[in-house]
């Protein structure tokens, strides 16, 4: 009833993750009625986005250039790379403006239930980038789930012998936690890798 | 850093209700990965909406012919005129499959707050569709809110003495649901119009 060009924009919305049909009906209804400030701009943004966005060869980060605009500035530190699970993961980091490192996007983790092996994600691209030379730390910034901590060990596995040190964040309490809320894990980690103050 | 074409593609996408900006810029890494499947068809559905869809002059609904589908379609009972506050509403009808008359859309409810007065809404339109005859009930199917039986009553005042009988849904126990959960306003209505069985 509600014609095939809103049910297929419908259907299409309601497959982005965070919205279902519902939503995406909501969505769509919305779209109709800011059709100027909205619908027309988020046309042309998505098209603009597919024509000119492309990943780094380098790093696998996603921008206009390749390589891209953290791989080709000169004012970040080349020695220091860090692996991140996701382009999502790289983009938390850099809105946080934890690192003056270069980062390498690995494209996943390894998973069995999904079928992931280590020739799906970027490690071999990793392994030559560290090759190649002038890497004095790789720094492994995977998720501190089960996934992303096999995924570092298997990367560290790989990297040994190659001259560079690799490190991973730390586990503990996160900054304005509290601890009557933290998972048994956290805080037997922040326990044991406790500082001297 | 994520360069000006994605950082105006996760704002825009973050204006849909139902997104905030962390869902945006999921949502943006997602259609990235999905180029063929799912960003340019978007793109493509979204300009053909903004192209096709009208909105019908008769009643409101959003469709690629004016008059609508629903107005259009002689199996459609012409003397029942189901009034509802919004497009969203009327698919909800449909998809139920709950009558056979045709639709009036508000384009909203009176509210003081919003600065939503009679003017805003398709009230005059209403009048004038049953002014020209030809229809015997209206059925006011607003949402059971206090703005929405605000308006109802409004449209119904202005429909008083045009010559058809004005209805409004019933207000109820919803089917499949426990009188446990029910808030007192429900139970107090659904008790007072108690049917004999």
């Amino acid at each position: 009833m509600t014609g095939p060009e809103l049910e297929r924009l419908i259907q299409l919305l309601g497959r982005l993750p965070g919205l279902g049909p519902r939503s995406a009906r909501r969505a769509v209804l919305d779209l109709m009625k800011k059709r100027e400030q909205l619908l027309l701009p988020l046309s042309e943004a998505l098209r603009e986005a597919a024509d000119k966005v492309v990943t780094c060869a380098t790093c696998g980060n996603l921008d206009t250039i390749d390589p891209c605009t953290i791989c080709s500035d000169e004012r970040r530190d080349p020695r220091t790379l860090v692996v991140v699970e996701d382009v999502g993961d790289l983009w938390a980091l850099e809105r946080a403006g934890a690192t003056k490192g270069r980062y390498h996007v690995l494209g996943g983790v390894l998973s069995a239930l999904d079928g992931v092996g280590p020739d799906d994600l970027s490690v071999a691209g990793l392994v030559r980038r560290v090759q190649a030379g002038g890497v004095g730390e790789v720094i492994l910034a995977m998720n501190a789930t089960v996934e992303g901590q096999t995924t570092a060990h298997y990367v560290a596995d790989r990297l040994s012998g190659l001259g560079c040190s690799v490190t991973r964040l730390a586990h503990g309490v996160p900054v304005g936690g509290e601890l009557d809320y933290l998972d048994d894990g956290t805080l037997v980690a922040a326990l044991k890798s406790r500082r001297s103050l």
